[in-house]
C-alpha cells in the first residue's frame, strides 16, 4: 500500500458546508493593481457604463472591482455548484508510485462535469448575473469548443437563449463538441456567418476562410450589442473570470487545510489565465500579505508563449479589436500560433492579473512542446487512470519534471496542480500522438516579433 | 431552495473507509440456484477443468461459486477502486423540481471515469486475477467500446497485454473510443481480421462485412485459446461480472443506509444484465431472505426485448456459438436487433442470474423505444447538468415515469435507478435526435420468432 494512504485518503472531498461561500478577488491584496483595461478609442480607462453596453450590470461591477476582497457567492449559484462541486483534490498516489519519487503529489480535478473542464465554474456565474438582470439571452464565441459546452449547460439551467459563434474550422472538425451544445439547446453558428456585418465583410474579403476566434468574437459581440435583451460573456483572460474560478483555489486549499498540508510548489497551465488564477488566487493571497511563500508556475506551450517571450503592454484582446484594451504579457493580437493541439492555450496573451502578478515576481513560467506533453499525459492517464485534456496536461508535465527534481535531490517536496479537465473531444491529437506523428513548433524570433508589431503604439506602449 | 437539501447532500460520497470491502453473490441468497453453463458438445455442466481453458482460474472459480455469499476484495482492487470511487448518489434535487414530483429520486453515478461506464468496476478484477495467475495477456472483444475502453484502463495498471477485437464497423465509425484503447497501450484490431482462422472464414463467406459482436468473441476466444499466457476475458452476462458489480449496489445501499433512507423503487437498465445485476444485488438478497420489499425494474430498449418478448431457455452466449450454453431470457443468438443507439443493451440474452430472479417474480422489466428514451435524456441533462448515455436513459425514462405517478397519485415514493455512464462518445445518436431524424422500431412477432428459431433444441429445451 502506498506511503501514506491510511491518513490520507486518494481523494480529499470536502463536504457540500465545507465548499466556498464567497470568492476571493485577489486584486484587493495587491499593492500594486493590475492595469484598468482602456477604451481604443480615447485611451481612457473603461467605464462602468460603457461596459455596461456590452457585459451584464452585475459582472462589470466586478470587473471593475479591485478592492473588495470576498464577493458572496449568491444562493443559486451554490445550488449549481453543488451538483458538480466540490471537485476532488487527488493524492497521486500511483504516479509517486511510478515516479519513485520522494515528492507528495496532489491535483484538484475539474474534469468531472459534462463541459469536461473547470469552464462551468464562470459559466454559471454569469449567466445566472444575466437572468438576475432580466435579459432574454447571451451570446459567445467558442474555438475548441469547452467555453461554449459549460455555457450552453449553464443556460439551460437558468433558462437563457445562447447563440455561439463556433469557429468555423472546429465546427466541421469537431461535430461532438457542436451536437453536446446543441443537446442543451444552444444555436451553434459556424463563423464567419452570414448573419452578422463582420462576418460578411470577412466572407467577401476572404471567400472560402475557416475563422478564428477573434472573427467569432467580434460577431458574437455585434449581435449581443445589436439585439434588446442581449449581451456578450468571455470564458477567460476578465478579472470578473478569475473572480469565478477562484473557487478552484479556496477548495483546494481548504481541502489542504483539513489534512495540515502545505505545498511547496503550485502548478497550472496557461492559456487566457483563468484556471491558473484561480487555483493560485488564495495562494498568492497569503504570499501577497506576506503571510506564506510558495513556488507557483505558469506551464505554457511553446508554441504560444505569452508570458516567456511575450511583451508586458497594452494589447487588444481579439484580432476583430473590437473589445477594450488590456495591459498583458502578449505575442500581439495577430500572432497565430501554429498547429497545435492544446486549443484553450492558444491564446496571444495573458489576463491582466496573472501578468501583473508575473511582472511582480510571484509567479514563474515555463513552456514546453508539444510531444514531451503527450508523453506525460500518456504515463499519467495510464497510472492515473484519468485521460487529460492536451491543456491539462502542460501542468502534469511540469509536475512530473519537480517531482523528478526531487527525486534527485531526495526532498519531499508537496507539489499541488490543476488538472483543468479530461481530453475526451481531444482524441483527434492523441491519434496523432499514438501514431508517432506528432510534431513541435517554437516560433523563431522573427515571427514573435512580426506578432509584437500589431501591438497598438502610443506614449508609455512602446515594444 | 429545494426540498431536503438542509438534510440531505446533492451528491452521497462514502468515506473511502465506507467503501465495501466484499462482493456480494446474490446466488448464495437464491434458494433456486440459476442454472448452470452448459458444455453445448456434451449439455453437461461445465466443469471448472473446461472453463480454465479460456478463464482465468479465481475467476472461473467465482463464476462457478453459488453458495458464498461475501466474496472479499482483494486489496490491490480496493486500491484501484479508490481512485474512482466511491461514486456518488446524487439526488435529483433538480429533476424532481422541475418535473414538481412528491417522489424522491436518486441516481448512482458511475460515468465519473473514463471508460465513461461501470464497466471498470469488472475491467480492474479481471485484469488483477490474469495478473496473480502470471499470464501475459488477455483477449476482448467489444462493440460500442465502453468495455474495451475499461478493459484497456485496467491492463495498463497492472502491466498486463491486451488485445481488443473491436466490431469492424465501430473501429471505423468510433475512432475516439480506439483511440482511448491505444492511449492505453492496448493493440485494437477490427474484426473480422485475417489474424485468426475465424476470421479468415467469415471473410471469405462475408467479404466486406462489417463484422459483429458473435464474430469478435469468437476471434477473442481463439487467440486466447491458441496463445501461451493468455485467456479471454468477458464484460457482462456471466456470474462473475454480476459479483463485481455488487460493488455499485453495495455502495448504494451504505449510502441510503448512512442517512436512514430505505428506496421504493429500484431501476436500471438491462442489456447482459451486468449493471442492473450489480445495483440490485443486495436489494434483491433481502427480498431473497424475506427482510425487504422493493420493486425493481429493468428497462430494456423495444428493440431488443430480452425479458419482456424471449424465453427462458438455453441458448448460445455468442453467434459463434462458441461460448458455453446459457439459460437465459433470449431473442436467438441469431436475431439482429434494428439500428438502435445503445449499442450497451443489443445482446440478445441476458444473464442468468437476472433471468432466474426476473423468472421468480423478484424483478419486473419494461421496454421503451428510442425517441422517447432521447427525450428523457435531454430533459435530464438539461437540468441535472450529466449527459447521459443512450444505454442509462432507458433507466432514466423509466424513472420519470415512476416520478410523474406519483405526482399523480401524490405519493411520496423514493426512487433510486443507475445512471451508467455518460454519452460523450454517443454524439453521432444525439445528432441524430437533435436534427429530428431518429426512428423508432419495434421487431414484429415474426422477426422474433425467426431468432427464437436458432435456439438449440434438445428435451427440456423446446421453445
Amino acid at each position: 500500500m502506498a506511503k501514506d494512504v491510511t491518513t490520507i485518503p486518494y481523494k480529499i472531498y470536502l463536504t457540500e458546508d465545507e465548499m466556498p461561500k464567497n470568492w476571493y478577488n485577489v486584486r484587493a491584496d495587491m499593492t500594486k493593481k493590475p492595469a484598468p483595461l482602456l477604451n481604443p478609442g480615447t485611451l481612457q480607462p473603461m467605464t462602468a457604463e460603457e461596459l455596461e453596453g456590452v457585459f451584464c450590470k452585475e459582472l462589470v461591477e466586478q470587473e471593475l472591482d479591485d478592492t473588495t476582497p470576498f464577493i458572496e457567492i449568491p444562493q443559486e449559484i451554490r445550488d449549481f455548484y453543488r451538483m458538480y462541486r466540490p471537485s476532488p483534490l487527488v493524492r497521486a498516489y500511483c504516479l509517486e508510485e511510478k515516479l519513485d519519487t520522494p515528492a507528495k503529489i496532489y491535483y484538484k480535478f475539474e474534469g468531472n462535469n459534462t463541459s469536461g473542464s473547470h469552464k462551468l465554474n464562470s459559466a454559471i456565474a454569469q449567466a445566472y448575473y444575466a437572468k438576475k438582470q432580466g435579459l432574454k439571452g447571451v451570446t459567445t464565441e467558442t474555438g475548441a469548443g469547452q467555453w461554449g459546452t459549460a455555457l450552453s449547460m449553464a443556460c439551460a439551467y437558468f433558462g437563457l437563449d445562447l447563440k455561439v459563434f463556433m469557429v468555423k474550422v472546429s465546427y466541421e472538425q469537431k461535430p461532438f463538441r457542436r451536437e453536446v451544445m446543441r443537446t442543451y439547446g444552444a444555436s451553434v453558428t459556424p463563423s464567419p456567418s452570414l448573419e452578422t456585418n463582420i462576418g460578411r465583410a470577412i466572407n467577401e474579403k476572404f471567400p472560402g476562410t475557416t475563422g478564428s476566434l477573434g472573427c467569432a468574437i467580434s460577431e458574437a459581440v455585434e449581435v449581443a450589442t445589436s439585439t434588446e435583451g442581449y449581451r456578450y460573456v468571455l470564458g477567460s483572460v476578465l478579472a470578473q473570470v478569475l473572480l469565478h474560478q477562484s473557487v478552484i483555489g479556496l477548495e483546494t486549499k481548504a481541502a489542504l487545510d483539513k489534512y495540515g498540508i502545505t505545498p511547496d510548489i503550485i502548478i497550472g497551465c496557461a492559456g487566457g489565465g483563468s484556471n491558473l488564477g484561480g487555483l493560485i488566487a488564495p495562494f498568492a493571497g497569503e504570499m501577497l500579505r506576506g503571510e506564506k511563500d510558495y513556488k507557483i508556475i505558469a506551464v505554457e506551450p511553446a508554441s504560444c508563449p505569452s508570458l516567456t517571450r511575450g511583451k508586458y503592454v497594452y494589447d487588444f484582446c481579439d484580432t476583430g479589436m473590437v473589445c477594450p484594451l488590456a495591459k498583458m504579457y502578449t505575442l500581439g493580437s495577430g500572432f497565430i500560433p501554429s498547429a497545435n493541439h492544446a486549443g484553450g492555450l492558444r491564446f496571444h496573451g495573458m489576463s491582466s492579473i496573472v501578468s501583473e502578478l508575473y511582472d511582480q515576481g510571484y509567479i514563474d513560467a515555463v513552456s514546453y512542446e508539444q510531444t514531451e506533453v503527450f508523453e506525460a499525459a500518456e504515463m499519467f492517464a495510464r497510472c492515473e487512470g484519468i485521460l487529460p485534456a492536451p491543456e491539462s496536461s502542460h501542468a502534469i508535465k511540469c509536475a512530473l519534471d519537480e517531482a523528478l527534481k526531487c527525486k534527485e535531490t531526495g526532498e519531499e517536496k508537496t507539489i499541488v496542480f490543476g488538472l483543468t479537465g479530461t481530453g475526451y473531444f481531444d482524441l483527434k491529437a492523441y491519434e496523432q500522438f499514438n501514431d508517432g506523428k506528432m510534431t513541435d513548433y517554437i516560433p523563431t524570433d522573427e515571427e514573435i516579433a512580426a506578432g509584437l508589431a500589431g501591438v497598438p503604439q502610443f506614449p508609455g506602449n512602446e515594444i
